[in-house]
């Protein structure tokens, strides 16, 4: 995880990886004290176990397709596609697609 | 503006609206207790004056080009580019091209 983040009002690239995404790793992009955004790069097939986190979350699919289970359901999101979960719900990602998603965290205090 | 929001875990598409962008209209995607995400379409010419929100605030540029100023900096942002601004800042934007962006909004309590 890189650990450079993007201060307030400065330009952050999120355009399609395409070709570089074998090669990608994943970016936390800022850290407020309220919001992190992170760019999760997921090749095909990785997956990541389910897991929580304590404040609302919103998945940003950039490119590719995923699938997200959540409350008992799997559904695939397609790249130009977004979801949103309350906050302390569990979920599982798995990339159908070589894949990059915007990770958007509301920081409760 | 539109006041279907999406319930948590359904799916929002947020492709381009290219052709179509021209009679389409802002919509407010959902709304959590956390979290206000809007989808602001904004034809070429178009602008909006100076004003600020109380929580943090992240724009991603979903197509088009826009002109953002805040702290007495005007940047372009392009396409598959975000930004974020910390709470109260002032900020102003005007679309450069025919652009459509993606508004997150923390709500402070």
């Amino acid at each position: 995880m890189a650990i450079t983040h993007a201060a307030p009002g400065q330009l952050v690239d999120v355009q399609p990886l395409g070709d570089q995404l074998s090669e990608s790793r994943n970016v936390a992009l800022f850290k407020s004290d309220e919001l992190e955004v992170i760019r999760l790069v997921m090749p095909a097939g990785k997956s990541m176990p389910s897991h929580g986190v304590r404040g609302d979350i919103m998945i940003h699919c950039l490119e590719g397709a995923i699938n997200l289970t959540a409350g008992g359901q799997t559904r695939q999101m397609m790249a130009g596609q977004l979801i949103w979960l309350e906050g302390g719900v569990d979920h599982a990602l798995e990339a159908v697609q070589d894949s990059s998603l915007l990770l958007t965290i509301v920081l409760r205090k």
